[in-house]
Order: structure tokens, then C-alpha cells, then sequence
């Protein structure tokens, strides 16, 4: 509920700070938060993505950054609301370089959580609204060239006569959400894509993928998806979108041009970039590189004995593109995740027998319940009603504190379980191995850990249920036969097809081939936060791995995630990358996350 | 200025209105209304576009119309304002088949201008946020086509297996958003269009052109513009956005497939529309056919005495590509309205030597003056700001009867005259002729009435009046010679060029072309109102003159306009297509315009 007592105590506690940070008081500062407390900070104090964690974290921050940031003008941006004695509250305030927006929780009369991200850089605005370009010179002159004309310049010259401040490798959603907002800041960049067509990575895959993720969820930078769109955009349709968007946003994307190497000059403090464009190969000289090639690296296939001598078809899920010719096969499918549950629905929608071969057990929920409970306060029709917009809701989901997550996504799968015991029970009859994270707080989390070993359900539950899809648990493949595979509790299923849906490296996996292992090695993996789960060890970091800041390599950068994530922190990569480009001072708080060493705070 | 008084009479009107209705009691409804006043009606009493104007063509209308239309519902849609004694409101009601949106203005206590439009048809309503389409029917099904397979299939039969309800001839921004709005709706469509893609239309006109209305004024439906967007679209940049648009919007836009003929089927009561397509002729059998080709006929040709012996170039200004090779050579542009300035300044920008012939005097305002003053409070940044969203914008504009435009449209004329007077006076000097409609009325009203004689100055008004572009006015051209043109006044200008800047004709002369003569002149011209002023005879009509509404053809319609109106008036075009389609009965009150007699009331 909104009040106006609400929004007097956050007034007052921000006025406070604002106080006690213009003295550069950071005792006086640090007072005002709760013994348990997180500030999260997106670029403003810190030129970093870093959550500093109690009152010692803070202070040390505060010593290294207060002087040189110089904060000010904070001011609580609307009313405030109060729910089971947690006053939250937005605020915008300024830097001496940038202006920022914030969002604060305290608890009775002391900070509990604090976010403060950059939303602009001081005299390098984008240009829209009031400000945006007028399109024309109005009068007449001999020497005007037409909005193509100068178009055209621009293409022909760069990537030759003129190099672009930035090269972004990958042109799918990620590539094109950071290109639009490199763009609209005036920084110049390339994309370069090895597919021919912006959307060509949805289009090439199989025929019945659809977005498993909800339209409000999915929207790109500056221009929404129409009122009509689907709730889960089918995969031609997706490409369809963001070929149309690339073209609208006027990005410098280069289709059928992968990259083929990368190196870093230190003499010149500059990246040459091997790129092989149909007419031949060129070498781009830009300061930055961006790594926005998925969420991964490249795909992860084991070794398996006797591979050589398997007379089926045997390749990993990311070359999987459709069911047509496996009408009747016997297929097996290695992984029982997002992909090898859609593998497997494919194939049998396409008429093949299919089994899953389950390693480890799946956070399973079915999307209908996820969306209801799961989705709806932030990203839904009635979220956008409520008034919370894909911005609002981008920055409350920021303002949870990673250590806070857990505690938060327990109860949602509590519920679910609960609402959807019957499906667990059959999937559990059907002898698949169901968890919820070792800690019970479900999918979003193993997402940010890991990325992997949960699948949201749009039907491929049901037919494992039913015996439709058959399922061989917590058992491994061990070798291959001319036509079977043998597992390791001794068994033998005949195969024609078998397909590894067993995930992808991390994306320093690419650096290591594009650039070099030495670098890869040096930078490290990304995703995950350190939280001692499986797959993600500590010590704790409280922010994910390597993901929109600056890494352990110069001019390095990984930009990724879903559609959300590439949505909301491309503004953040592009805001790193405008500052450097204008010399702007970008002085980093925090050491690079590396291989695998403790960060630093 | 908002205050409650306001909106409790606004209320209070409102409902003795909905009481008198509900009574049917047209007496006690008119009563409401003051000695002067209008109701203008877009479809919901009339499925027409009609204004009545006084008491007696309001209850003639409501005799003719109340029983059947069944109007309820009637609300207040947010707090009236008050400004100089006239209280404005918004308001929502229900017909018996229609939801729909009004604007009233009261003096006093009685109504003054009331209009009533059409939103949407119950049951028959867009789907769109909480009534979207899923995208994905989740489960696992062996029958299930993929989006990519449901539209290639669904491409495949429509025209061929499947006949389309309607069909729309000319794919530029009128059939565009006409499309959108019928694909929206459920109604199978096809655009054909003549060009190979769609903006193409934009695309191959001269190099120079922008749009001369600002991006407020020129959203699409659905899918506005983002917001870094040039306040003047260059013509490119609009090709692109339209072709990204009808890709977005799923149009069935048949590019490179002009209609070549259309025949009425009285039998069967559809029409058959040939189509060139580029693998051969094909009978398209539609019950509705849309003339969406422009605002216009063909282009207007005068013959010219000696126009066989003329050694230069000669040619219609929609025919005018870009001045590149006219380099130093001598031209002569006949007309002193848009295409004239425009073709005039883009040969002087190309170094050719202009002379503008002016057959009779032209409106003329400066581009940043128009912004200014004319359009700053319905489309601009500012309005944006204060509220008035596009589709306010669009329905405040169609509360003003015609007959109250013209004393609202000569002080801002006057204003202009006075704001701009030191360059006024220069063309005077330069000899060009200026006026400001026979009413003093301005451009505006010229364009509603004839859709010509003015001139949006981007730039070559100031090149004739620094004498760059030479004009020769109150002339007629008379007869070409092998190198020269002979004027009127009997002088001769040498010329290796002459562009017809002539105009275009009314839109039923692209029907005589395509359809027949004889339909042409059954249904007659477009545009006009029935002022009076030069080319646009009474008697007095009161709405533009078969403009989205019913013609004396069966099935036939006409769709145009400049982005603004195409966006707005193609609601009502799709409501009447897709009331006709289901088999809601629409009764139309009130004639056809016919070719040229007085129109019932």
C-alpha cells in the first residue's frame, strides 16, 4: 500500500544519507543502514556491477569511490509503499559524471537494501523526445547529402576508412540489444554474425521452438513488442522481430561474417579482429570487444567409447533441427534439461520412439504455473496495469541481493509443488528424478548459478508421464554400439539417433578460441555468484561471474543472458563503453572476477 | 484548466442525454443542445461518416437511427476542463453492437459540438495484452504446425484456395495501415502494389525528400516510432519503416503485383480483381475492394500546344527522380504548390538553372513556423508531455466540425502572416504570388478542400526569394518550341527541361482506369466538403466527400490521406469492413456523395 508516513521515512532517511554523503561522512552514512544490510551498485559509485554486503563492505567502498563520485540531488521520485513493515521507495540522484535511478527498502527506520544504477552520462544523453535530431536541414544547400547517401557513406567507410570504437561478436539478441543502445549513444560498432540474417540463430533451429519465456519478459530496448504479440513467440517470428529491429535501429550489422580470431595489441592498447566478410577477410581495429555469443560457450559433447564405430546419427542438441526424417527411428537423447526435454517432444511429435537418458535430477515447473506465480508480479499483463514497466520491473528484479534470493524463491516452489503434486507424482511413477536445487530454491536460481538442469514445461512433462517419452534415470551413457548405447547400470537400448543435450562450456570457452587460451584462462568462466551449490563454488562473490563489467582482460567483454537480462544490462555495458570512448575517468572499485580466485571487494 | 465544477456538468449533461435516448425521446434529447450546435458521428448511429448541423438534422438522424443503434452506457471518461466558458470532456458509451469513445463541448449548460465514434465491435474485439494470443498450444501434439508452417501454408492458399474478403489496391502507407488494422480484426486481406516493396513508393521518389509533417503526426498504428526517432522522416527511412512494419504486422503484402482491372459481379456480389503477379495474371474474387492509392488520381497532364516538338526533357513531377543530371541546365517547373518547391529546390540543388511558373497564388508557411504555432498543441513533444496521446490528438482534431474550422484556422494564419512577415515580403518582391485560401483560412483548410495550393516551406522559398529559383507568376505556360517554353504573357524562357508540377486528379479516375468509367462517374470525386472556395463547389456537405465511408458502388472504398489521417480514418474503413464481413447489419444513414449532388442532409 502506498502512504504518505511511507514516503516521509524514506524522504527523511535519504535526505540523511544525501547529508551525510555531501559531508563525505561515511560513518554517518553507514549508520543509517541496518546491521544487516546490501547496496547494490550498477556503475554509479563503483564503475563495476558489485553488491557490497553489511556495514564493513560498505564503508570500504564508500573510502574508495565517495570523493571521486561525488553524489548528489537525491530525491525520492514518487510514493513510497509500505508492506509488512518494509518501507520501498524509487529515487533518481546524480554523480559528478552521470545521472543515476535507485530503489531503497528499510526495515523500521534503517536501509536494508539500496540500488543505485547508472541511467545516463552528463552531456552524452541519448538524443530522443525533445532532443532527438530534426532528420532534415532546413534550407536549401548545394552540398547536402540525403539520409541514404550519408547512410551509405558511413557503410562503405566503416570497417576500413574508419574503424569502429567497438566490435561486438554475435548478432543475436544480445549483440543487437547492446548494438541499439551503442547506437543511440553514438558509439560506433560493428556486429558481425557468422548466420546471414539478423534472427537466423532462432530461425535455425528446430521447426517447434517457441520462446519459453513470456512476451513482457522478452522485450528489446526502445521499441516493445506490438500490443498483439504472442505471449511465447514462436522461434521464425523471433527472427523475424529482431531482423526488422536491426534494420529500424540502423545497427552496423554485418550478417555472414564470422569472426575468425582476435588479438590484443599492448602497444596500441587496441583489439585486431579477423573477420571473414563474404568479399574476404578484414581486420577490425576497435578498443573494445564484445563477447555477446549466448548465455554459453561453445557446445559441450563428451567422450563417449565407441562413437567411431556408432552407425546412427550422433551430434549435440544445438544442431538439432527438427524431427522430419525420424519418423519410426529409435532415437535416445543424453540430458534432461530445457533441450533434451524439447528434443524429445520434437522426435515424438515427428514420430520417433524416443528415451531420455536422465544423468541427474530437473527442476521441472510447468509454464502456465510458473507465469501464474512466478512471473505475474513483475512481467504480465497485470504487472504493466499495476504500472510496473519493463524498466520498473527490470530494476526491482536488480534490487534483490543475490544472498536475499534463496529465502524469497523457496516459498514460490513451496506453492508450486503444491499446486502441481499430481504432475509430480507421475513424473516421479514414470521413474524421473525431479529436485528443486539442493537448497529448494528452484529454477531461477540454478539458472543464475549454473544456467543448467531445469526444464519449464510446455508439454514434454506430460508425454514422460504418460510413457510416451520413456525415461532411463540417474544413469550415465557409457559407450557406444554400431546400434545401441550402453549405459552404466549395464543396459542396452537399440539406437538410430542419439543426440547429446548435454550443454555448453562456459563462454570464455570462446575466447580461448578466438583469442587465445592464455586469455581465456586468465579471465575465467562466467555465471554464477559463488554460492557453494553444485556447479558453483565459492568463495562467495555476490554477483555474477564476469557477466556486463569490466573482466581481468582490457577491453574485454562478455554480454549475454535471455532476452531480459540482454534487455536491462545492455544499458550498463553500453554506459562502460561510452565513458571509456569519451574519457570519461571509469576508475573500477573491485578486482576482475579471474579464474577462479576470491574477488576482492 | 481542470476543476470538478466542469466535470459535474459535463456528467450531469451527459446523463440526461443518456436518459432522454434510453426514453427514446429525441425531443427531450435535442433539447440538450444549444441553437448552434453539431454532432458529428463516425459510424456508431449512422455507419456512416456524417455531421449533423442543428436541431433539425439531429433528430431527423436520431428518428432514423436511435431504435436500431440502442445507445447506452454512457460515462464520463475523466475530469472535463474548462476553458473560456466552454467545458470539453471525454466520454465512453455502448451500442447495441459497438463500443465507443466521444468528445463533447458545452456553452452554458447545452451542447455545441458532440461527436461519437466508433472503437470497437463487441465480440468481434482485437486481441491484444490480457487477450493475446498464447503463441503456443502447450502439449505435445503430433498434428501441430509450427508459426512458420501456418503462415507459409496460409500464404500459399490465400488468393489461390482461398479467396481473401477484401483486397486492397496500393500497399504506400494507406493500405499499410489499413492492413494492420483489418489483420488485427480478422479480416483476410491482400495489399497488391505495383513497386516491389513495400516503400518503395517513398523510396523512388527524389533524393532529397523529407516528409513535411512531424513524427507526432505520422505514427502507424500499433507500433509508434521509437523515440530517437527525426522529428522529419527522410523518405528512406520511411521506406524502411514501412517495409519493416507490414513484415512486423504479418501483412499479405503482395509487392510487384499491380491490379491490372476489377469487374463488380452484381450476381454474385463480389468483385474480381486481376492481378499481375510476377508468375503470371491472377482473379483475385473479393467482396470488398479498397482504392488505398494515395490521396489522389492520376497524375494531372495539361496539354501544351508544340509538346511533340520540345528536344528536351518532359515529364510529371511524380515522375521526378532527383536532379543529378541536370547540372547547368536550363528547367522550368509548372507549378507553385508542394511538388513544384520541392522539384524547384532539388534542381537548384543539383546546379540546374530554375524557373518556377506560377499559375496562380500559393499558401505558403515556414516548416518550424507550422511546428510552432499549428501543430504544438495535438502532435508534439509538448502535447505528448501534457497527455494527449496520438490517438487523443487524432479524435480532438475530428471534434471540429468543418463548418467551425475555418474561424479557428485565420487567426492562426494571421499570426503567421505577422510572425514571418519580413519573408512574406521578400517573395513578394521576388514576385511570387501569395495568399492565404479565398477565406484567409490558410493551408490547411486548402488541403482538406483541394488538396493543393500550398506550400510547407522546407527550404526554397528563401531560394526564390534570394532569386536562385526565378519565378514568373499570373502566367499560364502555352506552347513548347524545340528549346523553349512560350508563356502566356507572350515571353519565352529557353529550356532543356520542363517538369509538370501540375497535380493530380480526383481518386475515381484511378476507378475509371481500373473498374470503368461508368463506375467512376456513379460515385464521382474525393476530397472537398462543399465549401464553396475554388475547387471544392458546394452545396455545402459538411465531411469530406467519399472519404472512408460508403460510395454509390457497392463494396467499393476509398482509403488515403497523409500518414495522420491514414492512421486514424483506417479504424473506421476496418470497422465497416469487418461489421460487413459477420453479418452485422449496418444500415447507413444518410446518401452517397455521388458525382455531384447534394448529398442528403
Amino acid at each position: 500500500m502506498t502512504d504518505g508516513t511511507a514516503t516521509a521515512r524514506a524522504t527523511a532517511w535519504l535526505s540523511c544519507l544525501a547529508d551525510a554523503l555531501a559531508a563525505r561522512d561515511i560513518g554517518a552514512a553507514v549508520a543509517l543502514f541496518g546491521s544487516e544490510c546490501y547496496w547494490r551498485d550498477l556503475l554509479t559509485f563503483t564503475w563495476n556491477i558489485k553488491t557490497m554486503e553489511g556495514h564493513e563492505a560498505i564503508i570500504r567502498m564508500l573510502e574508495a569511490t565517495l570523493a571521486a563520485t561525488a553524489p548528489s540531488a537525491w530525491t525520492i521520485a514518487e510514493d513510497a509503499t509500505e508492506t509488512d513493515g518494509v518501507v520501498e521507495a524509487w529515487f533518481t540522484f546524480e554523480t559528478g559524471v552521470a545521472r543515476g535511478k535507485g530503489h531503497l527498502r528499510l526495515r523500521g527506520d534503517r536501509g536494508w537494501t539500496f540500488l543505485t544504477t547508472m541511467t545516463e552520462l552528463k552531456g552524452h544523453e541519448e538524443r530522443r523526445g525533445v532532443t532527438r535530431e530534426n532528420g532534415v536541414a532546413h534550407g536549401a544547400s548545394r552540398d547536402r547529402l540525403s539520409w541514404l547517401e550519408r547512410k551509405s557513406a558511413h557503410q562503405a567507410a566503416l570497417g576500413r576508412a574508419v574503424q569502429p570504437y567497438c566490435v561486438v561478436i554475435g548478432g543475436g539478441q544480445g549483440g543487437i540489444a547492446l548494438g541499439a543502445r551503442l547506437k543511440r549513444l553514438g558509439v560506433p560498432a560493428i556486429i558481425v554474425e557468422k548466420n546471414a540474417r539478423a534472427g537466423d540463430s532462432w530461425r535455425n533451429r528446430y521447426d517447434s521452438l517457441v520462446l519459453h519465456d513470456p512476451v513482457w519478459y522478452d522485450h528489446l530496448p526502445y521499441l516493445p513488442f506490438p500490443d498483439h504479440w504472442p505471449v511465447f513467440t514462436p522461434k521464425d517470428q523471433m527472427g523475424d522481430w529482431l531482423e526488422a529491429y536491426a534494420k529500424i535501429m540502423e545497427l552496423d550489422y554485418w550478417g555472414a561474417s564470422p569472426c575468425v580470431g582476435a588479438r590484443w595489441d599492448e602497444t596500441r592498447r587496441e583489439w585486431e579482429v579477423a573477420v571473414d566478410r563474404p568479399e574476404g577477410r578484414l581486420l577490425l581495429r576497435p578498443k573494445q570487444l564484445v563477447f555477446a555469443t549466448g548465455s554459453y560457450g561453445p557446445p559441450h559433447m563428451p567422450k563417449v567409447d565407441g562413437a567411431e564405430t556408432f552407425a546412427g546419427e550422433l551430434y549435440h542438441s544445438s544442431r538439432y533441427v527438427g524431427g522430419e526424417k525420424y519418423r519410426g527411428k529409435r532415437s535416445v537423447v543424453v540430458g534432461a534439461a530445457s533441450s533434451g526435454h524439447d528434443v524429445c517432444a520434437d522426435l515424438w511429435e515427428h514420430g520417433a520412439q524416443v528415451t531420455m537418458i536422465q544423468r541427474s535430477p530437473t527442476t521441472v515447473v510447468k509454464s502456465e504455473t510458473l507465469m501464474e506465480l512466478g512471473f505475474k508480479g513483475l512481467y504480465s499483463e497485470e504487472a504493466v496495469a499495476k504500472g510496473v514497466t519493463t524498466e520498473k520491473a527490470d530494476l526491482l528484479f536488480a534490487s534483490i541481493p543475490f544472498r536475499l534470493m534463496p529465502a524469497l524463491q523457496i516459498p514460490l516452489y513451496e506453492r508450486i509443488a503444491a499446486q502441481d503434486a499430481a504432475l509430480y507424482a507421475r513424473l516421479d511413477q514414470a521413474g524421473f528424478l525431479l529436485d528443486w536445487g539442493q537448497d529448494r530454491s528452484g529454477l531461477m536460481m540454478k539458472a543464475l548459478r549454473t544456467g543448467s538442469g531445469y526444464y519449464i514445461d510446455v508439454g514434454a512433462s506430460d508425454l514422460i508421464a504418460a510413457g510416451e517419452i520413456k525415461v532411463r534415470s540417474g544413469v550415465e551413457l557409457r559407450a557406444l554400439k554400431e546400434r545401441s548405447v550402453l549405459l552404466s547400470n549395464g543396459s542396452e537400448l537399440p539406437a538410430d539417433l542419439v543426440v547429446f543435450a548435454t550443454g555448453f562450456g562456459a563462454m570464455n570457452g570462446w575466447v580461448a578460441q578466438l583469442v587465445s587460451p592464455e586469455v581465456a584462462a586468465k579471465i575465467g568462466p562466467n555465471w554464477g555468484y559463488g554460492s557453494g551449490m553444485p556447479g558453483d563454488p565459492g568463495p562467495w562473490r555476490g554477483e555474477l561471474r564476469n557477466m556486463w563489467k569490466p573482466m581481468a582482460q582490457e577491453g574485454l567483454w562478455f554480454h549475454g543472458g535471455n532476452l531480459a537480462l540482454s534487455r536491462h544490462y545492455s544499458v550498463y555495458v553500453a554506459l562502460q563503453l561510452k565513458a571509456r570512448m569519451e574519457g570519461i575517468p571509469t576508475p573500477v572499485y573491485g578486482a576482475p572476477d579471474g579464474p577462479g580466485v576470491a574477488g576482492a571487494d
